[in-house]
């Protein structure tokens, strides 16, 4: 039996290797998982001892208010919601651009300020996409940190810029969702 | 400016849909945030007041220890790392079986209680795929658990049947990862 080809190898190399003071993460795709690998990781950066804080650039109604709540809570996590309230739907594009800038201002001072050991900002691909948001500030100011910041970014579609910046880049692709089936999302689970 | 196609769009959606009383995810592939994204959804279901067992069907020195103690600890999660110091370089293939085989008696009247409103089968697929845990036995005990059970199997290459049997399947594939550019797994991210 081939164990060697069915087990995460990564964990076990022999090859020399070079350590980096942080790393930039980017979950994209179209399927389920790339916010919440990034609370899977809060968590794990929480247990490690760091200061994590997050930027929410999409809020929809109760959609994670209870990872924000916990996460701060009993994880100590600093969270800003700062698109709050804005969604697709709005008419309002004025607003809905100035509120995504304003949390883009806010994130970018989070992660120059050198408080925390992990930055997520979290769906940040909408607005890059929708050409709210400049995406050469967003590398240069990624690429220009405090070598001890890690970052993650999370959403559809991340543009080529933020890809090639990142050091790991996950998709996240759509096997079979129960959404096709004709199940309606389900509170604790999908949001 | 074509903003629906760049969004979330499972939130939004006027079709007739059914309610389950529970689910049954897989996140499986070769990238990086199965087990990430489980946890993640561990802190949704925790901060919606659920009930939360994790079952770790593999164990590597410290990986994931951290995770246990703060799940444990701050979001009271019951978590059970059962196959304790076995490694898939071990020669020792009996007692590994054992352990395997003993996790997943532990895990299968964990799902059958109903104690827990989410159980967590955190890289079930390996032990599953070296034919250690009966992949019909899996199938059957998630088939009859109590009807509020919510479940999630994580790891590579999710047997057939435990996709067939899953409401929603994410493959989690890599499209660039720090290691291969030869930086180590960063302890906080990676661990």
């Amino acid at each position: 039996m081939n164990r060697s080809a069915e087990v995460p190898t990564e964990h076990h190399d022999p090859q020399p290797r070079r350590r980096v003071p942080s790393l930039v993460l980017v979950n994209t795709g179209d399927g389920k998982g790339k916010s919440t690998a990034a609370f899977g990781v809060v968590l794990r950066a929480v247990a490690r001892g760091w200061n994590v804080a997050v930027i929410q650039f999409l809020k929809s109604g109760e959609w994670k208010v209870g990872e924000e709540a916990v996460s701060r809570d009993r994880l100590g996590v600093d969270w800003w919601a700062i698109g709050e309230g804005f969604t697709w739907d709005s008419s309002d594009l004025t607003r809905d651009e100035a509120v995504a800038r304003a949390a883009w201002g806010h994130a970018s001072a989070v992660i120059a300020g050198g408080a925390h050991d992990l930055v997520v900002l979290d769906e940040i691909t909408y607005p890059l996409n929708w050409g709210w948001i400049d995406a050469g500030e967003v590398v240069a100011t990624i690429s220009s940190r405090p070598a001890h910041v890690n970052v993650i970014c999370t959403g559809r579609d991340a543009p080529t810029p933020l890809v090639d910046l990142a050091d790991t880049v996950t998709e996240m692709r759509k096997v079979k969702h129960a959404y096709d089936a004709g199940i309606v999302a389900k509170r604790g689970l999908d949001y």
